[in-house]
């Protein structure tokens, strides 16, 4: 096998010997365990693990054995999984609406080398963004959308995402409700940020509730997203403090400062295969420093 | 006038020239302003106010003469005003029903001169927490309270607080819905600390329902009690990050400590005069450093 | 006088009646003050204030006459001051050298409306970022040093900068020592981030410092470019919690999240006319809501 | 074996299977491994892992026999542990001078069931806090201290300690320097908080230093005692924002804040067995959720 990194992430019950019999597999594979993270969830008696390898020329074993034999052993002790292999950069579609600033901030990242990603298109219902994803040099997607509409352009959506083999669609304040078959298509592939500390403001306008609610510190959350809006499994949050002088614009551009931050960061959570999605919540394993 | 410390709290209609006018009265009745600060509600086209003034031999005039002075001031530019001498420390009731840990922290920093008030008495529905009243020698009143006795227990405590003089009742974790007569008797007296960050997981068990949502942040909510629960004006708040790891056990005690040192920051506001309440908004100047 | 926002920005000994006096004066011109800030150092003795101004039709007075009027009562009462009329946009020089983030989100905020400023040209003395200020379409000036050439680099710099009127210069990792000349020139107009919690890790490799001696917290800091490296008026600071897991490529890596938003608040600061430098320190006055 | 929780922290070079070797031994024994946390330093090729244990009736194997083969184990792969049993709670003795918030702190923490230890004691050079020991119902011992008798106190107090089986020393603000005997005797047991974010104000005085330096975040420090002042490992630091308002006084009375809460953590991470110190750094592996 050429040198390489995997992750492995790992969900099934919680049973005796569980570390040993998994670490034992990878080792008697030959493979390097670069580190091991471990959460069990006592009280559901669930087990998670995120287990990153490198791989040498000691490591004989191809691609398609490896997932041969380790299908067996997650066969036998009821596991789910997936793997990555690190050598193909996850490919990211980014929707927009009219907001721009996480659009610059992960263009901006991405140019940097700060995103683990291959941004290959912007996708919004509105020209408004297209001179920023023209600046980066990323191909923009406009794709208008009315109530009439609306099935229409998320089916073509789909088939243009699927044809370029996208794996991770963030929503970088795409201000459209997605439809139930848009996200089962996408499932645990749909990043979205909600402009407040979700469960506060969950819907529309945080910022001026939180306002007319006077609260002394504003958030925001970024999220998957799942059919039932805003309620998806959370994977980041920020806040800020504010104070009575802050005027709803005042709260919109503090928040745009939080919701930067925090998607960004949501976004190399999942890229970096750092996530598990468990339910209704997100499992997010520290970074190594590797 | 005896030297001293007077704090003016003021709120009133925008209009021009408001600073001079206030100023200039503290000025010419021989004040030295030591500081003064402002809030201008543009949108609402409001004006508040919190000034601190010194006096010493200069100032002749007395107590009743300075308010009825300021009083025909306030008549002119329809100014809303309380006037604080520090001379007398606010006296408080701690209500508490089975939690110790913001009992403790008041009574501690009670004890070492870091609240600037008398705590008058412990009061609580429970017997529980008697003995920690009893380590720092503070009076301890047991009002025990059914379905059937609220109305009484309430007169009761009303009956009790007055006679006591009672400025600040803090309900440090007392888990019991105050009436609205309750509440209209001490309107801007009753401070509340909520055990999350309002308006999430407003009502019970907030801990359990932000360890269900799977949420990264947890908070605490310190507010003035208004007849809606949980709705009345926010005076402070703080959060923790907390993980996947996180069980309700450790929100609540994470929780705890956000809590005591929220409950702790919007007393010592209330008692050093920092806060004017507009509606359910309260306005909280900051510390200075005199 | 035209409708405009006026910033006085004042400094003086402290003295009974000085807000009366201050404020009667710009009441008796005809303007309205909008905001009104103090801040009494009471220890030292000395008086600080920022107050916004606004005019309209019923201002006869012009800024000459203004200006003119009001250094009277500077004398009279030992005031240092600054005027500031909203008017003319502030015109800024970005100095880089090799490291391109601040720079990036600079210039995004600039072009995003948020920096209250032109930004007049980056300067480097590398060819490195060029890129991204062609990208922004900001001119961009070349200025290499070495040794010999540095006070020949440096009255170039000091030339073309007042040639263009430039009020502030933004060193967003500028990784040259300024003279002492240079730094005189632009007296409290140079601002500078530190990635470090200054006075932790001045001088060098912070990063690398911070990771040798295990700290939990990592920050960064803008301030004032003064003569003794490190040791100007301190504007704003940032930190962010890291782990033994970090790296020293991580700790540079969440520093420069902190630089850029660090480095962003106190440029807004200067230009918004927040900051009275008092000796080597810096009075910010918090963002009134307007 | 009696049902418990086991604690191993362990130490060794990284080696290839390092895991599987480890999790199998305890496997192998008939232990469930209710937590496994890891920590790789690739740099310095180093291997750190805590590993949580429950034992219950078949589990056959004395502690002496586990300690006697985990012993060879150790050796054959260059380990280096400890481990700890949670049947005994740790012995702590507090020592302060004057100062009194972290000794109120820890010992309500104590009382409460918040801190996993029995305080044996509190040991001071000065009166000033018996009381407070007193209320708490904790032994007091006067341990006086001038230039002539550091050697004979420090050597009185080792014995003392140790007759009382001490397990870990808290310093809570006790203002002497220890000597290397002292501390030698107690390697990385004893925990000091140093009132400033080091390394920035090491040494005496930080608030005033920090003032003086117009900071605008202050801290404090939790860390082992070593024989370099202020320079042991750091187990824990926190901050809060200050401004140009605040003044010496206050910032110590911000800082006993964080100071509380940073010791509070930093022992608790203590008692817990989550540290493992390599060199002058602490690994701190954060609580898992058993």
């Amino acid at each position: 096998m050429n040198p390489q990194i995997i992750t492995f992430l790992i969900k099934c019950p919680d049973q005796k010997g569980i570390i040993t019999k998994l670490t034992r597999f990878f080792y008697e594979e030959g493979f390097n365990i670069i580190s091991s993270q471990q959460y069990t969830n006592s009280e559901e008696e669930k087990f998670f693990m995120r287990v990153r390898l490198s791989s040498d020329d000691s490591v004989i074993i191809s691609k398609i054995e490896l997932e041969g034999k380790f299908k067996k052993l997650a066969e036998l002790y009821h596991i789910t999984w997936k793997v990555d292999y690190g050598s193909k950069k996850h490919k990211v579609a980014i929707m927009v609406s009219h907001t721009s600033h996480n659009l610059y901030d992960l263009l901006h990242r991405h140019k940097e080398g700060k995103l683990n990603c291959e941004v290959s298109m912007v996708v919004s219902n509105h020209l408004k963004l297209k001179p920023i994803a023209e600046m980066f040099k990323i191909p923009f997607h406009y794709a208008p959308i009315t109530k009439e509409t609306k099935t229409q352009q998320e089916q073509s959506l789909i088939s243009l995402y699927d044809q370029h083999e996208i794996d991770l669609i963030i929503m970088a304040r795409y201000m459209q409700i997605l439809s139930e078959d848009f996200i089962n298509h996408f499932s645990e592939r749909i990043i979205n940020i909600h402009h407040s500390f979700l469960p506060a403001f969950q819907g529309a306008n945080p910022y001026k509730r939180a306002h007319e609610r006077g609260v002394k510190l504003i958030g925001a959350t970024a999220h998957y997203a799942t059919q039932d809006l805003d309620e998806g499994p959370i994977i980041e949050q920020g806040v800020e403090r504010v104070s009575h002088e802050s005027t709803v614009s005042s709260l919109k551009s503090i928040g745009a400062e939080i919701e930067t931050f925090v998607l960004a960061k949501a976004v190399n959570f999942h890229l970096n295969d750092q996530i598990i999605v468990d339910g209704n919540k997100a499992i997010v394993f520290p970074e190594t420093g590797e």
